[in-house]
Order: C-alpha cells, then structure tokens, then sequence
C-alpha cells in the first residue's frame, strides 16, 4: 500500500526521524539521463529556509541513488535512492510525545497500529514528499514535451484572480497572481507570528502532446489525479477544470463546444470520459492549515486524560507553498504511469 | 484497467447498447447471504422513471447471478452478474452518430481507441453505474453496522443549508433540505422543459465502526474516496469535511481538538493522516450539468467538419439526483474493500 | 485471486454445475479482429467426445461475446464472454455429495469455505479450463508470428522419444511420437476398462520473436510459465529445456555456447535471466493420473466417517490428453501478456 | 515486476557491483518483533568461504534496517534495509566485458535493455537472492508454527534416499542423505578442480498449520511455490509431491485415501485443487550446473564476433547448495503470504 502507479511504480519507504528515507521506481525503461543537479534543485525548490514564509528548517538533503543506474543512465532495473535525515531534532517532541496533536496523524496511527513514532508524525509526515519530488524529477524526461507548472492561487481566503505560472516560480510564496501577493504574505506572516497558520489554494496546469491519456475505467486520468492529490498532507478538495462551479451551471453554460478551430472553451480542464482530450489540464487543490500551531490546544494523551498542547519546532506557517511542489510533482508522476499504461490499438 | 478495489475487486464489462452488462466481484467472503430483492430495489432507487425530475426511460433491470452462489450463500468464488439491455434505443443516436456530442467521451474515445460505439457513449455510458449499484448492494452486509447515507444538497446553484439524510430518501430529487426542495424541482424543471440541464452537488455521510480504516500512504481512505467519486460520470470536484472552505482557514479555526468526550469538531470529515478517525466521514461530490442537452450545439463530426448537433434522447435533466445512488454506491464499495484490505497488527 | 496476467488481464468465473461459466479479457488492444469460429474450432478441440481416449462428454458449448467487440473487431474496453453449462448432469453426484473424493479439492474447498458445491468440483471443476481456450482463441492475434504448439509425449510411463508437433496435432491422443502412440492408446483403454486412470507427459514448443519477453526478477518468463502450469488441474511437475536432467550435468556439458550461427544447443529451453533468448521454448508439463476411478476407494465424509466411494460419471482416463490444450492456451496467455508488459527501452 | 507478493510485498532493488543491495517489505502487520542476530545468522547460512564446497568469497555482509522498526518493532509501516556490496572485485570481470558469458543473462539483458552491467551479472547476480534471505528471516514470526526445512537430495545425478532435513543443517553441503554425502562432496571437489561445475537437487518440507492456504484460481498455492521456486537463477524443474513420477502411475496407485487417522499416502504434497490440506507440502527443486566455468568456452562478444573465454571468479562449483537456503527464504515468503492473503469466511 505504499506503492503509488501501475506501469510506474514508485513503493517509498521512511519516517521523517529514521536514519534514511527513500524510494524505488520500478518499470523506468533503460537508458534514461540521470542528471542529478536536476534532481537537487528540485529537491531545493520543494525545501525549507528559503524565506521568512516556509519553514526555516534548511535541510542540506542529498540524493543517492543506490542502484538501476549504471554509466549515468538507467539500466531497466528497479532504481533505488535514499536521503539521510540529518536534521531532526526528536527532543523538540520528547514533551509531546503522549498526547495526539490536533488534526494531526497520531490519533489514527496510534489505533490502527497499535504504536506511535511520535518523533515528528513518523511514517504520517510531511517529509516523505521530499521522496515524490525526487522521484518526479528522474521521471521527468518520460513526459517528453509536456509541461508541468504549479503555483499558489490562494492564502488564507485571499485568491487571486490572475494566473501566471512563471511568475509563481520567481515568487517566494509562488504567487500565481502578483496583484495579491503582498497580502498574502502579510497574511501569512500575520499567522506565524501570533502563533497560527493558514489555508491555501494550489493551481497545477498540465500542457502538450495530453490526448488520450488515461485509461477508463477504473484507472481514469481523472479519477488518478484526485487520488494523487487527495493523498498530499493536509489537502481537503481537489477541482477539475470548473470544479465546484460545475454544479451551479447549465449545459448550454458548462458544455465546451467545438469548431473547426478545436474547442472554444475548456471548462472539462481537459478530460473527458476519463481520458486527455488535449487541452489544458487544469487541477485546484485545497490545503488545510498547517495543524501544528504554536497556540495551546486542548487534546488528549494516550492515557485518554484531557492535556493541553502547545506545538513548539520549526513549521511552515501555510503547507500549501511546498505543496505546490508536492503537487507538481504528483501530476507528473501520474501522467509519466498514465504514458507507460496506454493501452495499445 | 475496468477493475476496482484491491482485497474486494470489481471488475465491470459492458456497454450501454451492447447485449449485456455486468460485473465479476472476486475476494467476497464465503458464506454471505444473497438477498435478490434488496438488489432490486437498490437497482430502482438508481433508475429512471420514478419522477418528472429524472430520465423518463424505465429500464426494467434484471439482475442475474451466475456464478459464486450456491443455496443462497457466496462461496468464496467469483460472483459474476449480468443484467440485459433490454431498452436501448438505438435509433436515438444514428442521426448524430458520426458527430461528437459536446462535453461527451465520444471525441476522447475515438482519438484513444481508433473507433467509437456511437450507440448511447458505449462503455463511457452511465448505465455501467448500474453494475457498481449491484455490486454495493452485494457487498453491504461486509459493512455490518457501518451505515453510509447520500443526498442531494444544491442543484443548479440552489444550496441547502439543512441536511436531513433520511428525509433525503423520501425526496423524490432525493433533497437533503426540504425548504430548498421546491426551489431546486423548479430549477430542474425548467432547465428540462428549455433543453437545457443544470448541475448539482451530493453529499454523503458514512458512521459507524469506521475507526482504522485506510491504508497510508499510497492507499489512504481520502484519496481512495477521492478517485472513486470523481471517477463517477460528470463529477469534477470531491470534497471532505470542510474542503474547499479549509483553504480560507486558520488552523486555530479548523483543528479538531479534544475533550475526554472525544473530538469538539470534525473539520476533518473524519480522516486524519489517510485513517478513518471513528467521526462521520462527510463528503460533497460537485456534478456537472448533464451533457446531452436538446438545444442545438455546435460540434465536429469525424471528419473534422464544424456541425451542429441537436441531442434527442431521454436524458435526465440533472444527473446529481441519480448520482448520488451512485456515489452512495462507490462509498460502500471503497468502505468494504478498506475493511477486508486492513492491515494486521 | 481469480484474474491471470498483468498487462492483459484474463478474469475467469463459474462454476462446473452452475448456469454459465465465463471470463473478461482487460487490456486488449482495440481493433483486434474477432474470429467466432476459430473460437469454436478451439473449443472443440478440448472438448470430449471426439475419440475413445477422452471423456465421452460431448459439450456442444458455444461461446457468446457480450461486450467489448463492436462490429467484429474489439473496442478497447472489456471483453466478456460466457459459456452456458447444459451437459451437467447433478444426479451424477448427488450419491456422493457428502464423501471427499480421492484426491480432489473437495476436502480443500470445504475446509478453507466452509462449504461445498459437490456437482463436479464447483469451481474446481477442470471445465473452468474452457474459459482459458476461448481467451487464449480471442487473444492469439497478439503473438503474430509466434508458434505455439503442444502434444503428449508420455502416457503411463510410456514415453516418446521422437517430438513430431504436427502429428500431434492428428493424433486422437495428441501423440507426439508415433512409435509409441499404439501403445499409449492401449494404456489409456486398460486404464478405462478397468475403472482406474492414467497419468501423462505433456510437451509445449514457442518458437519466433520471442527475444526479449519475460520481465525480471519477479516477473520472469520461466517463472510465469511454471505458475501457469502448475497452476493446471492435476500438474505436479514443469519442466524447463533440459529440465530435471539439468541437475545431473556439468557446466560444461550443459552450457550453450555460441558461434557466428547463434546457440549450439538449447538445454536451457529458450530462457536466460528469466528473459527469452530467441531460441525455442520448451517445456514438459506432468499430469497426475485422473482422480474420478470407477474402483472402490476408502475416503471420508464431511462428519468424518470412513466410507467407501465409487466414482461414476463420464471422466477422462488421461487427463494430460485434453490438459494438453489447456496447457497450449495458458502458455498462449502468457505470452501474450509479456508482450503487452513488454518494458520500454 | 521487481515485486514479488500479493499481501505480503517484497519489493528488491540493488546490481551485485552497485552500492547497495536491499529491499523493501510492505503490508508487514505492525508491532512484530524484529532479530537482527537472527537476520545475520540467516546470512551468514546463505553465504560463501564456509567451506571448500561453496565459494571462497566470504561476504561479511550486515543488514541495515532504514525504516518502518521502532523500538525493535514493526510500526506497518515499510520495512526497508540495505546491505553494503563489499566483496566486489570489479577487475574480476573486465577482461570479459564484451563477451556474453554462456548461460548467462548477459545476451538477453543486452538485448532487451540495450545496455549490460557486465560486472558480476549486475541485477541478474545470485547476490539479489541475499535481500530473499533477509525478507525470509525478517517474516517468519508470521509463520508461527509453520516450519520449512530444505536439504540437498542430488549433487550431479547422485541422489540421495533417504531425506533428514535435521542432518542436512549440519552438514556442509546440505545433505539430506549422509549415505551418499561423501560421494557428493567428491563430486563437486572433481567439477571444482576441474574448473567445471554441476548440477543439483533440492528439496523442502513444510509442515504445520497449513491447511487451507492458497487462493484458487489464479493464487493456487502450488502455482505459486512453482513461480517462486523457477524465478531462483538456476532452477530448471520445479515438483511437488510425487511431481514427474505422478505421470507414471495409475489414478489407484497416485490417489491419496483416507481413513479416519487422515490421508494414507501423501502422493499430492500436501496440496489439493490449489489450497494446502494440511499434510507435509513437499517440493523437490533441480538447479543445473553453475554456468560461469573455468574451463575454456566458445561464445560471442557484443559485435558478434566468435571468441573463446575463460571464467575466473570465486564461483560455487555447485548452485544448489547455497540455492537450498535461497529455495527455503522463498518458501517462507510464499506461506506467509498466503496467510496475510487468505480470505475470509
């Protein structure tokens, strides 16, 4: 169950105070480029430290990949990396250890498992999506001439309304919509100095040679992409193309209608039936606040006693910045294993 | 790729004017009582005919075991069902069977598969959903006490406020707030009797023994609720707890902290960490408005001339209210196959 | 657990005594032609009734496809069929429904389901097997210019020395050594007129572009085809190339070397590293004697009691005569899903 | 395909001359107590320099566990470990880069994969079998009172008659039958000094609480034993329970009865119609002779010139001894499956 594709399968393993975290992609054709500065920019990309709106939590994370490559390209074997986690600090939770943190983990982990790694969510953290990017930039070049690019749309209930996606990549809180940013980030500043945290809205926009992706149906594109992103930490919705609006609409307001010229309008977000019909895919996801705050909380300890908690360490303020990392590089993963499962004709 | 579920697999085959659809479900328990009129009735509850709101086309669905029960008991062995076609009418797409139907798969199918049943959408059709209905109600004694409930909160931009689940099973559009009911009859009524159609949003409500469920990471419960919903015809947004609304939040406002009573809210409709959490797991699935509308459409046929299309046809006026039989269905199947998949410990 | 193949997928259903047995093929490339009478033609060929050597049975089945073709050729989406069961004949268990026959599943089935269906071994009825020649029938288009071919080799310790596929092919007993097949038959007429049975040695031959199937380490070729095998009603032995042989001889005598003109020899029966090296694949496949003998036999019944049964009915003396087919489908499958699982390169 | 199980899933990475070997086991029920004595001792059961009949390499190999223990239990979540490949001698195999070794994977993976990782066989090395051990060792507490045993029965065509599998954990080379032990070891001193090699025979045993594993019809368990026991490098014939004699005998002599004291014979190894009966499983397994020899062989580089090669390397001068313990690990793995996997009634 830790296995995320069909055609390519990426089974990760590791807990964020483990001594390694790491993944194995199985079913990558031979003779793919590896490029590794690609891989660690990416890694960077997705990291902490880099402004005063993520974590200030710098981890200095390395890439090695163990095995599957051979001469710089992949040999057709199972490829296999791990990360050494270097930067936990387990005594920042010693004092939490016992009592469930709100909306995080810990309850459910603890009653199906029967146990708890209480050192930083364990298996449940955010820090196996280090893992999903690296696997999603050695997957990459599978994707060909389609693109991938992802972006913040919303904080803390303030949404843009403009969508540029190579500005969110110079953005530190990658902005889609330069005319909120500012607020935005007062929003967020606003929630980590008074101890608090904040919502956002992610935006993925997927481009290129798309049609007939995905595979109905029960291995809908989709269906696939909802559960790719249903299964991020902290994400509460997922919309394609007019999503929620959807529902509000007519037929004759909704239907995308065709001329010679190809479709007039994209309100499918570029699927149909389950399957790419080439234009855009247009992906929003809906982030939780980030559920360690620094406020005390009323919870429970193992016990079952009634505990007050305050989450001390060194946590993001708003999830959905990474996440948009997280998310950009589940798209591609999802859409490299929809490439490699087309079904044949 | 026509196979849902991992421990309880559903694998569908059919289309909509072929000779037969149906389904094999492989993994069910020895020893399970068949009750076939209870298939039946849920058969009904999914079909048209019942009221001005739905499709007038009254398929009278037989359900016909052939295999896996003996003496009235599952016996560990494949269950195979199939239900006759018996009310196609063909002759309702032959006029239009070369030009694609907007917001339809016909255009992805045909560029996926090189051919398309032209005959009422073939498989992408919504009369393989009959399959998962039966194949829900099959499975629902694997709930035991686990009791999972479906409505239709908005239709066509009119939103509920009250949810009143059972009233809902009186409705006839199966409405989970009677004040809005008339309002909602009304706005379908229209958007039918103008050849048009409206969208609609489901809610769905599952409680009971519920805590455990879900295998993390790869296979966690929202994100298997996720794909299962938005895997549904025409569904473009899935929604749990708070959804959408949790990106506007604080994470003072949304964390569900504890008292000894157990939780104090359930912003998080019930899943923590990809787990079922014990609380009600709430889930809102936005649909689209139905696609086949009478209003004349521009379009392309196959040889990529421009064409306008006028859809005739029996077609439901709103495919939420039926849609929620459906989603209803998806939820219990996601729900047995969790509880047979759980991990040991 | 009742679905064969990874990239096409073959899920079976039905019982020997229920109203139809059948099967869904997932994965099919669309525009595949279909052959209806090459089906039956198959069918046939497994059948009884064509010689004193098989069963006097003669089931006129007819396969009837009920989704995924649309004009003669496939879709794309599922492919199912289903054979209707009409030469059952209960009665001629009802005396023995309580007593575990010799060697049969009966004893199996009842302790791991809790149940029995005692007309003809259920599901574990050898007729499942039809399911297997149709699919294997639907699906040979896929192998192109790959040969599949099978005989008996051995009857009762009767072994042929000389492998003659096309007289195989013949031959009422599918011998592939005519020297011997006088002898064999007389076997199998001994074995009949005494109400006892015989077992039997089956060959299978692959040859054509066979270089590159087979998808290590753990979905080998060699490996896939003994769990194919095996997996045949009453095989207790596979062999692959030199076989049992193998582990008498040197690494010298053994090796297949090579010159300008490809392999000097083929102990290793087509298969390195789990993947086909182009050269023939040959395999031996084991058939234990049929275990339904008219002879009194000491058993049990289900409340423990010893009893004494007698085993009427119309069964094969040999199984390894039809198992031949069967063996011939399966291997069909297995290739067949190799090449559609085929890695990229 | 690098996965290997259903419920219980081993998935292995790792080239003999990469860095690391290693794997990863998902669906692991949590809080299982893990040995690490125990693990290293399994090792150390499989590994070479033990004495003149295995290899020379002695491997000092140490199993890391990465993730998914803590506090020396499971937590269900993924177990992964890595072993350091330490004893490579690169240089061992430069001379011999460009020419396919005879029987060796080196000619299929260079054409399936376009590439070959021509030191030590890469991902085709017996090396991988070390991670099967370690997985074995990690699992079987799961196998509670199920023992598996193994021994070696034939060195070379010298078989055994009578089977002690507790004599055959002394010995050196895993002999079932110290009657013919010396002349066994004399054998393989011969081939060794020689520089040629052979084959041989081994056998297992499992006993226990067995009745009732295995999934008909596509999990049988024999089905499987045979999948997993070809998919070892090496294995040629796979036979269970009477196994290639059962095409000999007459259905009066094969047939196991039964009397109130249980099954009179065991002819079927323990397995009936897919699923365990419950008597003693019984497998006999034939490897063929260590392909890489000392001695000189004709064979082809990669431009497909004729050229004559000369082995070196620290091989085992017979396969099946180390085998034995590589056939005992998987077996282990196959049951334990069954286990997690077995349905319910």
């Amino acid at each position: 169950m830790n296995t995320f594709g069909y055609a390519l399968r990426l089974s990760t393993f590791g807990e964020s105070h483990g001594e390694y975290i790491g993944g194995v992609l199985d079913g990558l054709p031979s003779n793919l480029q590896i490029n590794l500065d690609k891989i660690q920019e990416d890694i960077k990309r997705r990291g902490g430290g880099r402004s005063a709106y993520v974590t200030p939590r710098k981890e200095s994370d390395i890439c090695e990949i163990i095995s599957g490559v051979f001469e710089g390209k992949t040999t057709g074997t199972p490829l296999a990396f791990i990360i050494k986690n270097t930067h936990q600090r387990s005594q920042d939770y010693s004092h939490i250890k016992d009592i469930f943190r709100p909306s995080h983990a810990d309850f459910t982990y603890f009653h199906k498992y029967g146990n708890v790694d209480y050192r930083g969510g364990g298996r449940a953290s955010a820090r196996e999506s280090l893992v999903r990017v690296v696997a999603s930039s050695i997957i990459k070049p599978l994707l060909k001439d389609i693109e991938v690019e992802s972006g913040v749309l919303g904080v803390g209930g303030i949404l843009g309304s403009e969508v540029d996606f190579s500005y969110a990549r110079e953005s530190e809180i990658f902005a889609l919509d330069r005319g909120v940013e500012e607020a935005q980030k007062e929003c967020i500043t606003l929630a980590r100095e008074s101890g608090d945290s904040v919502g956002g809205v992610v935006m993925l926009r997927a481009r290129g040679d798309l049609l007939g992706l995905g595979e109905p149906l029960y291995y809908k594109l989709d269906a696939e992409i909802a559960r790719a992103m249903m299964g991020i930490n902290g994400v509460k919705a997922v919309e394609i193309g007019e999503g929620v609006n959807a529902s509000n609409l007519k037929g004759s307001q909704y239907n995308d209608v065709m001329s010679e010229n190809g479709f007039l309008s994209n309100h499918s977000g570029g699927i149909l039936g389950g399957i790419a019909n080439g234009e855009e895919i247009l992906v929003k996801i809906h982030f939780k606040p980030t559920p360690s705050i620094a406020l005390p909380q009323k919870s429970l300890d193992k016990e079952g006693r009634e505990r007050v908690i305050e989450i001390r360490g060194r946590h993001d303020p708003c999830i959905a910045i990474r996440g948009s990392v997280v998310s950009e590089a589940m798209m591609n993963l999802v859409l490299a294993d929809m490439i490699l499962a087309r079904s044949k004709r």
